[in-house]
């Protein structure tokens, strides 16, 4: 692995501190086709807000998603941010250090014809939508969630588990997509293990990378079965670092955490998303231990883990995990989750 | 919840513990066909052994499945069990008190054209299969199972943790189905939630139900990626109940552990697995807690997990499961689980 | 091609009508598990109606189908008919001589989450169904199905095209099946492609084939959109074949008119239905033609059809063809096609 | 429908021939994101050149296209067009006159990881890949496409059957798309049924539309099983209109013929391409003849027809019909097709 690096090298001159203040110019609704908002240094921690899904346009369960919004302007991304270094074949390692929702409620609702448990745009029937619904969360920043029927006086108090619903650079070959797909520049992944003290690894297709990221949620049950988690706005912090060298690609978005190693699978129908990421997971297993694929492909079909991320948007997601102990020490991206993580215990 | 009971009302009588003896006679490859090789009454223990899904033929690494097994004559089950008072319209629920590997080894492989990750009769193409190749672990029963590679000393320490890939009742209208294919009786779920501690209902289709179970796994990735677990004998104890009542059916296998309800879904594509999961548990959670089946939905949306059960099989398996902390007590099958649980303590 | 034969050539010695009455005793609903109805000697012409996939039991647009009848003893089979001197591994070849609709009327319906515009057991949302609403027929012999509109005066004059849409053998391994199940056995393959002038290759599982059928249509869109074609009772003429030999197996329904050889490809997602028609047709066209598969995947990729049976039943079905033309007279099952063709001649 | 027209009107000023003459600048690999090329007036007959999809780098079989070619630099498109009058929400009419293929040869060829009987980037395996191979067919104007085997001397004579596999505008909400991908806004759809005399309806997302096409193919089988048909450059005249008015819009490609209305349905898996095709056909019969939905369904299910376009590219497609003599002349756009076609006969 002496073939790679971290171009900038510029983690052991101690951290600064970045403030993005949010304005309507730092979102957008895309990946891609924007200009940069601010630039950012390897190992600067990058401290920005998010707006929740519906850019902040749902408040009260009177205000119908369908009626305050205007498909397909859902899902604004704050940025894009040019990384300073980062070159086409790149890989951008972001590290989440902190998620705070800001605002001390989560929103979520029904939208007609989106969701798992409804007929949608992309597997239509003659069914009328099901009905247009909001719930409103109180989100107890000690930890709590808390989950109130719209028809009843149920409640239910669920574990507060900040989330980045949406994360991604400008894709290959001069393509603009819409903020709300996700594909292999990343995107409206949405995938629980996108929170703090995760890093997440993404293949830059343009100078500078062009990172933008959105759509916070206070928490998501596997699979986002609704179609619509527990949206907040949000105070992120996070650190970057960029990964060069000979032989180092990154095709899909790649997670790691201090006990894990991911890699995001993404398509339809959902075996493909599982395929993808599994694919990903074995031959970078095979990559990092010499184990031959056939080894590597038994050994994360008995050890490995897999995670729903969506079964909604335009490609679904799961996440194929590998718990590090298993391998050693050995990674792809040697030693870049530590040191970003590192930058986490003096914020 | 009034007009629903264990019917047998037997376990308060004391437990006897029936062991019923593994013989050639008492494995079969169906579900439905055959006749009952015993009869079980609801409360009393059975003790019992199952063949791997092997049936015992794959011993060395150079016994390669597709010369010493004839397919479709895999995965043999025990059984089937006559259920006593089990009717048509009843739900079995069945209770694994313990499971245990009895030979000290597992046994995974690749076979041709079956698992995740390569071409199958399924999803063919003009490929050749992977190469078959054929893993043999030691099973510690200290809770360790070894992975050692073929093609290098690289070895990994995996959790032990014992599951039934098998279990099911006849299916209904008179059909008979292999033991390797799953569906809405059973048979080849493939989930590592079927394991000690777990309440498995099944809806009840033939008199005495015709329980039969095998596949045991010492451990499996979610998905069982290659098509294969750490395949292993076992010696298996469980308890029975019968809940007859007026209005309560299972239309498809449930579980439930100490801290959960789940609902095991089945199809392909994968997402239909999600789907079918997902809306059997949301309509259980409404039935149960007077939610109606929007506010049911929102609540498993942000509530709720996904486990991936098998992307291999004739249809996939997913298991949607919700906490039963946040439904305060409420159950389809109220109190089985508890006193089927309680039988554990015991052994 | 000198390894095969017709097993019991028959076909010289004259043809004998046998004429099976119809009764409720040669009706049923599985495929295996019956005992036959009838021996057929090959080259016989057998002579057989068939009750149309409600039973009988729907005859007006009052007659809803999910009352009338009970689900799943829908799509009776008459049969089994055992077929003198089939065995396992043999093929059974059989040509459809004429297909006559018998009431002069047909029905259809929508029936409640079954059909592709829908939500199913399969792909369950938490929408209500479709109404359930049943459309009458006018069935011309001349060659007319006449729709007419259930909430207008709207009529349409459509060609009557009668078909098979189930016929199938015993399956394998001591499965038995529900007559509405398609599988590599044959059942509900429902596509327009089963009709007079067809012959259907089947592989023989069980000691006489054990062959059912019925299911008739008047015709049937592509997809069978809707769940239910314009269905019929029939009189039907066919004669069959055995065909055995080393080498020559027949792992799914295979098709053969005077023009085009077909294979029937099942599966879920609709994907894999196309896959396996293609690959079955890919590889039997390299077989015949000692083209390398490679250049047969070339030859049918350009000069290939597709033809959807059916994209609502538990597998779905597709049909893969390629003009005989192509093949300069080459085929698995050299002449069979041709005589059995000759026996409608003189009916 | 008298609350929609032709914009323009002028068909009725008589013909005007333009020629675009291809040059690098006129070509290009994305759907929006790059500036007119040309503009064109509402019934003037536009010519010009398509490259094939290999921009012309593969010649002979030794010019295998993963070295001559950079993915995903493919299916260069002739455009954009600039069509006069035509606003977001109106709906651009694109009648195909003639194509003609030009080099007298056709290549089609296997590429690695692509196509159906074959892994893929989206359902990978660890198979190695296919290998690859490039065939050369010969296109005899006369209407004939030899079809050679590269292992042997096997030769076939298919008809030549022009189309174009790519055709689209600039997406919605300032996405940009390659080209080798479909969707809504048109793009890669790579259905037989684009092909002289067919009218194809897109709908206007940006101001002038923005026409591209290319990707013809002399002829494809149903599904490009292989994932590359028989490619070649064109000579292509079409002949445009803009249809603007109240309450008229194309979601999605629609087309028409003499004798068919048509929907072009796209996604995965290929049961959603079924779906999205026959809910717009559905709700389009239903829109134009008053009947309600379920006669819709009913008619539609039992008249209509499939074809197969693609099951290789990012969507699969599908096209469903129906016969027009059904609808007693009504249509979303009456007349439309009528005049454009009735251009054609004077070329």
């Amino acid at each position: 692995v002496a073939d790679r690096s971290s171009r900038t090298g510029r983690l052991d001159r101690g951290y600064a501190d970045v403030l993005h203040e949010l304005t309507d110019a730092s979102v957008g609704y895309t990946f891609g086709g924007r200009a940069p908002v601010a630039e950012v240094m390897p190992g600067d921690r990058l401290l920005l807000q998010t707006r929740d899904c519906f850019g902040g346009a749902v408040r009260t369960v009177d205000d119908l998603p369908s009626q305050v919004c205007t498909f397909p302007y859902l899902n604004p991304v704050t940025g894009p941010f040019h990384i300073i270094g980062a070159l086409p074949g790149d890989t951008l390692a972001v590290h989440i250090i902190s998620l705070t929702p800001t605002t001390g409620y989560g929103i979520s609702s029904t939208f007609p014809h989106f969701g798992v448990l409804t007929s949608t745009a992309q597997t239509p029937t003659l069914q009328p939508a099901l009905p247009e619904r909001v719930w409103i969360y109180d989100v107890d920043p000690a930890g709590i969630v808390w989950y109130r029927a719209r028809t009843s006086d149920f409640i239910a108090a669920l574990p507060l588990e900040p989330m980045l619903g949406t994360i991604g650079v400008a894709p290959a070959a001069g393509e603009v997509r819409l903020s709300i797909v996700p594909d292999v520049h990343g995107g409206n992944l949405d995938t629980p293990l996108i929170r703090a003290g995760t890093t997440v690894y993404l293949g830059v297709n343009e100078p500078g990378a062009l990172l933008s990221l959105g759509d916070g949620h206070a928490r998501q049950g596997a699979g986002e079965l609704s179609g619509v988690a527990v949206e907040v706005a949000m105070d992120v912090a996070l650190v970057v670092d960029v990964i060069s060298g000979y032989g180092v690609s990154t095709p899909r978005p790649r997670l790691e955490t201090d006990t894990a190693l991911m890699s995001v699978g993404l398509g339809r129908p959902l075996e493909d998303a599982y395929r993808t990421a599994h694919h990903d997971l074995v031959t970078q297993v095979a990559a990092v231990t010499g184990l031959d694929e056939l080894d590597a492909y038994q050994l994360v079909a008995q050890a490995g883990d897999t995670h729903v991320g969506n079964v909604v948007d335009a490609a679904y997601s799961m996440v194929a995990s590998l718990p590090k102990q298993y391998l050693h020490g050995a990674s792809l991206y040697p030693g870049v989750h530590d040191r970003l993580r590192a930058s986490r215990t003096s914020l």
